[in-house]
């Protein structure tokens, strides 16, 4: 710590420099928020204390804009993201690192706003960021800030977690009501006025996935960028199966729904930051939805799906109407930085 | 794949949607560069083989500017960066992510430029991009790509690199010329026109890194942004040392020299891609140097200082005048987005 010389009320040039002033923002900013014994180290890498068999390792970069928005801000989507890509591959997340890109003049108590949902989203998921980085670009060249977290996570004993697994017969189960995020972020960035408190659904999903693994899940994936309808495709595609969801049994708010309907938006098609689906062969599927239940963020899941053949990689949906149509993947960009 | 539909020349909003224009940028691009079996399962998280022993995990962003420069391009700093600083803390690198920022209307031809390099740095320093992520923000919200690397390495039982290790005694080790880098991107950056063939250092120091580790180093660190004089007053506030570097002894090779004479950069103070210091009890430093020089990127490697005592932080330059100075850090920024 340098005394005498307090951290600047915007972010600088300078704070991206690697000497004196990064050290400031380090110490003064950073470490206020993410101390830890193996961060303190401040070596080059992180060293981790020795794991136990495979391990399971991903990235995301969050752009979101804006930054914040009612339920969360980039912070808590940057952590909460790589949790849940730990989590639906069956790993105990364990380990993060967190990467900035500033823009110059960023406001320092908005970073240490974002920071400190970091934090909490850690502790609650239980896991520690230990190494970072941070940069800055000129005003112009960036917007405000993107985060880049990479998690590392364990897999425990006789978990395999994989889309391949997807099998005819399983059961494909929703964990939670579909499309908040997406709207609670279009109405921060654009101010629709939909007069409503709908807030974002991003959460850590590690103790609803590891209730789903210990209870019969072989496939799991967080629905996020693409929303349910890349979500399912992406399983259909990677074990060539024939998928029917069915329209009547997806869940969604009847908020979330309305301004859905206003903003010509389809709830299969936008990212959630705190769902998942887990396919689950058809003899365990009370036991396994029985399990998300149980846990926070389970309360509401569902069964809305089955695979149905294999041999033919499809999503089909059943709608409302009583209708079929096969779900593509959309090819256009409804939702830009939505994450 | 999508056959039919082929890649556009120019990145679009879409292909960070996570939508068909995201998988097409993956399968036609992407995976281009990247094949790998662990990267295929193309799951939320990639799965690493069991790993023995301890490990080391970094993040680092690059926002060079430009982007391509003579030697290299941003893609080759976030392979060798990440490779780098698991390799100064002893480890054995594995296992990359990347994650990256791409402004609407990049080049798709540019970007291609960009994975090759990170391919071919990747392969020289036999580790394998295993997971990965791309995100798209509208022109001008960004600098046509931010790219961020995490890395995960394998610590070889009985190495034990810190900062803290510094002792009195030691023999500080450089392994070889500084500055190359930051010219190389200033005369790119600002068409200065000096006349050379100056190119980036950027170079993956895997091998280098383990020569010295095995060799008797005890102390590691990489020296980009903030310098050699960073990287020595890092270490010496680590381990409470006093420090004394040698200016004479400090190589530099003549064209770069007079290039930071012109620019009125001080060598010590430039981030380097391809350096390291090792710091090695004194009694073994003509073994450690021997081992470096025997290694690539270690030819001309010499020892420029000391660590003279301990119970003080301080780095003192005994400088070409036959003066005395301490080097602190800079407080300014001297060379912004050199990584």
């Amino acid at each position: 710590m340098r005394p005498g010389i307090i951290m600047d009320e915007k972010i600088k040039m300078a704070h991206g420099g690697g000497a004196a002033a990064s050290r400031r923002l380090i110490e003064q900013v950073f470490l206020k928020y993410f101390d830890n014994k193996i961060l303190r180290g401040m070596d080059d890498s992180a060293e981790l204390p020795p794991c136990k068999g495979r391990l399971a390792f991903t990235t995301d970069s969050y752009v979101a804009s804006p930054v914040e928005f009612p339920g969360g801000n980039i912070g808590k989507l940057a952590v909460c993201g790589t949790v849940n890509d730990l989590s639906v591959k069956g790993a105990n997340p364990k380990w993060l690192s967190a990467a900035f890109i500033l823009e110059e003049g960023l406001e320092t108590a908005l970073l240490e706003r974002i920071l400190a949902a970091m934090r909490d989203a850690a502790n609650e998921a239980g896991v520690l960021i230990v190494t970072g980085d941070t940069k800055v670009v000129e005003r112009g060249k960036a917007d405000k800030i993107f985060i880049t977290t990479a998690g590392v996570g364990e897999i425990p004993e006789g978990i395999n977690i994989s889309a391949a697994n997807a099998k005819p017969g399983d059961a494909i189960i929703i964990s939670g009501p579909l499309g908040a995020h997406g709207v609670a972020l279009m109405n921060a960035r654009h101010n629709l006025g939909i007069k409503s408190d709908i807030k974002t659904d991003s959460a850590p999903l590690n103790k609803l996935a590891a209730a789903a693994a210990q209870n019969g899940a072989t496939v799991m994936r967080d629905i996020t960028r693409g929303g349910l309808c890349a979500a399912l495709n992406e399983i259909a595609d990677a074990a060539n199966v024939a998928i029917e969801l069915d329209e009547t049994l997806v869940p969604v708010e009847a908020d979330v729904a309305a301004a859905c309907a206003l903003l010509g938006l389809d709830p299969l098609d936008i990212a959630n930051e705190g769902r998942l689906i887990a396919f689950v062969p058809q003899q365990k599927s009370a036991q396994t939805l029985a399990a998300m239940r149980a846990v926070r963020y389970g309360e509401k899941a569902v069964i809305a799906g089955t695979v149905v053949s294999s041999g033919k990689a499809v999503v089909e949906l059943k709608t409302k109407a009583g209708g079929r149509r096969i779900l593509r993947l959309p090819e256009g960009e409804q939702l830009p930085r939505i994450c």
